[in-house]
């Protein structure tokens, strides 16, 4: 399995009152790092969009580990396989430097064209170095 | 001139490190309470998206007086006045249960109709009760 | 078992750019449900973080059914179960007015007081109404 | 007069319904940028606030230009000026490649030391490359 890894540092704003980045925020870092892959990977979001092509999130599974505070930089890591019309992105944050694991997700997504989710060639062939499918 | 007002409530993630709401979200205050407006007005921000009528922030200028803290309540206050093609909306935010100033902007409107500043008839005819014309 | 309901509104900016509410924004929703139960029940989050008792999330899962739209008002409902030091909120976001199912998620919270997750006396007191506890 | 800069990139959760990113979110670029400067001058935002020494915003000034889009890149400039207690940090997003204006700011802040706006001698010595005062 290949992953994709990618350097993100903590905004100050994502923090909440706790002094720590809110809960939700993973989900955005979680959706950046996705949205990288998928450039590294020849293929921008947007463009889909425009395509009518809609990649949609079904389900999100977080497991909240350790905490990220302000200005902290770290990794988020991901790989990703297939099984049927459904993607799996296995998502994790770790801190640096000593990549701590602070959130780890499971991220389940499918491609909606023409209404209906649908076997979206546009990423098989676009993740075919990074893909483990299994039908 | 005639006020439009709501009450609203911070949410706790709308707060940062320093416990206090951060100084983008009154952005978003403001923007859902314009909003609020054009609905108690009887116009859909989403519908005018949809028609190609997109109504776009041209200037923003705030003024931070008070702080507000998790699960305050306020007032949310604005009053419209157009003066040729330009909306501005005069915006202020008062802390519960006393009314004190929060935060105070005013936020400058413009129409993109086909890809250019335009008078905005749904604008004008919604507003009416409310606006003051400075041609 | 027993219900608490508020009823909420989509801003248009938590709307991305397919025109529905980003993914991440439904941890928003949820977290502001739980503020507000808490305050139904009496206790303020805030308060709480300021007697070092801090309420933390450990796990969220999220399964997304249908989408909300700019402007459309829905009802957020939670219920609360115990089991030993954790605390799992069920909740749902219903789109309003037919309450069509947008979003179900399971929250677990545990309660961090002097560095390690405490049983919560102000948590059980306060949820008495609500809670079912499995020991 | 001295530049800070920096690249950065639009996460596609900042743009909203219309696709193009929401206004409130050049504030959040604006202080991370803010911050990321102060890191370069040798302070941490998150040390200040632990230190009892609070940097707040009093007034923002956003005039917006053009759009930005998902995923484009884009840099975030800043220069300093002091005029006794106040900070204006003039801001600049100018979109890649090109290096198109899209949002020009002045943010005045101060420092809040014991409650009421101080003469901040961190700031004074850490910007001491960079800043332009007018006592």
């Amino acid at each position: 399995m290949r992953y994709f890894e990618t350097v993100m540092k903590v905004r100050d704003y994502e923090c909440d009152a706790q002094g720590i980045v809110n809960n939700a925020n993973y989900l955005h870092y979680f959706e950046a790092t996705r949205h990288d892959f998928m450039e590294e990977c020849g293929i921008y979001f947007r463009d889909m969009t425009e395509q009518n092509i809609f990649p949609v999130v079904r389900n999100a599974n977080l497991s909240y580990k350790n905490s990220l505070r302000g200005s902290e930089r770290f990794v988020s890591r991901l790989s990703v396989e297939r099984q049927g019309l459904k993607y799996f992105f296995r998502q994790e944050i770790l801190r640096l430097p000593e990549k701590i694991l602070c959130v780890r997700g499971v991220i389940e997504v499918v491609c909606i064209i023409g209404g209906r989710a649908s076997r979206c060639e546009i990423f098989d062939e676009a993740f075919r170095d990074y893909i483990v499918a299994k039908d």
